[in-house]
């Protein structure tokens, strides 16, 4: 069985896509813990980070590396820190976040609501900044 | 001036260490939030983990996977989980933590005390590990 994020990848599910190319797709968190949180996930389904493949290992951060970028720009924040935690969907995946504090990267912490408006509008700064770099 | 990693590195300062290569240095962190809490850090000193190479971002996760792959196998855990926060020491640092739930992961909790035969010991199961791999 696909897991959510595969189902997102292959459009099933939507969401709110940021970038992709043909091992990674990066799309807002709909539960994010700060404006801009991000999810970076391999295409190809595994559960564990460390079980990824080595090839793709070396391209997930050279990936990131301008969405972080773009996200470090937009919003408010010291820098975009990042986390991989993973217990809940069985499918690697990394959270991009701009952060201020250690606090913004703590996952035990009620998770911002944002309606559909917002998460379109945090969407599209990302994306115009995307496009300016 | 060189930042307590540079220091660290150049061996200035004592550490737990558990790999090196010419890139990256990895040492248990002295504050751990979990038992085998260790750190990796390109030894090029850059403080924001995307302000580094292209190169060196592609290496990084590839050094750190048997390293995690052994702590995973050596503390009771679920899985080894990353965070990059970065607001405390300007020079870029990958954390890597045995986690069984996201609180693991949390750094506004206190962390563990341990003694310099704690951490030998732990250091020990971890190069014993790598050893193994």
């Amino acid at each position: 069985m696909s897991s959510i994020f595969s189902k997102i990848i292959a459009g099933d599910i939507p969401s709110y896509k940021i970038a992709e190319n043909e091992q990674f797709y990066a799309f807002l968190d709909i539960f994010p813990l700060v404006e801009g949180h991000t999810l970076v996930v391999p295409k190809k389904e595994t559960d564990k980070l460390f079980d990824v493949s080595d090839e793709e290992l070396a391209a997930l951060l050279v990936f990131a590396k301008p969405i972080a970028k773009a996200m470090e720009a937009v919003f408010p924040c010291d820098r975009v820190g990042i986390s991989v935690v993973g217990l809940e969907v069985p499918h690697a995946h990394v959270h991009l976040v701009p952060i201020n504090s250690a606090d913004d990267l703590n996952f035990t912490r009620p998770k911002l609501k944002l309606t559909a408006e917002q998460m379109q509008a945090t969407q599209q700064k990302i994306l115009d900044q995307l496009n300016q770099q």
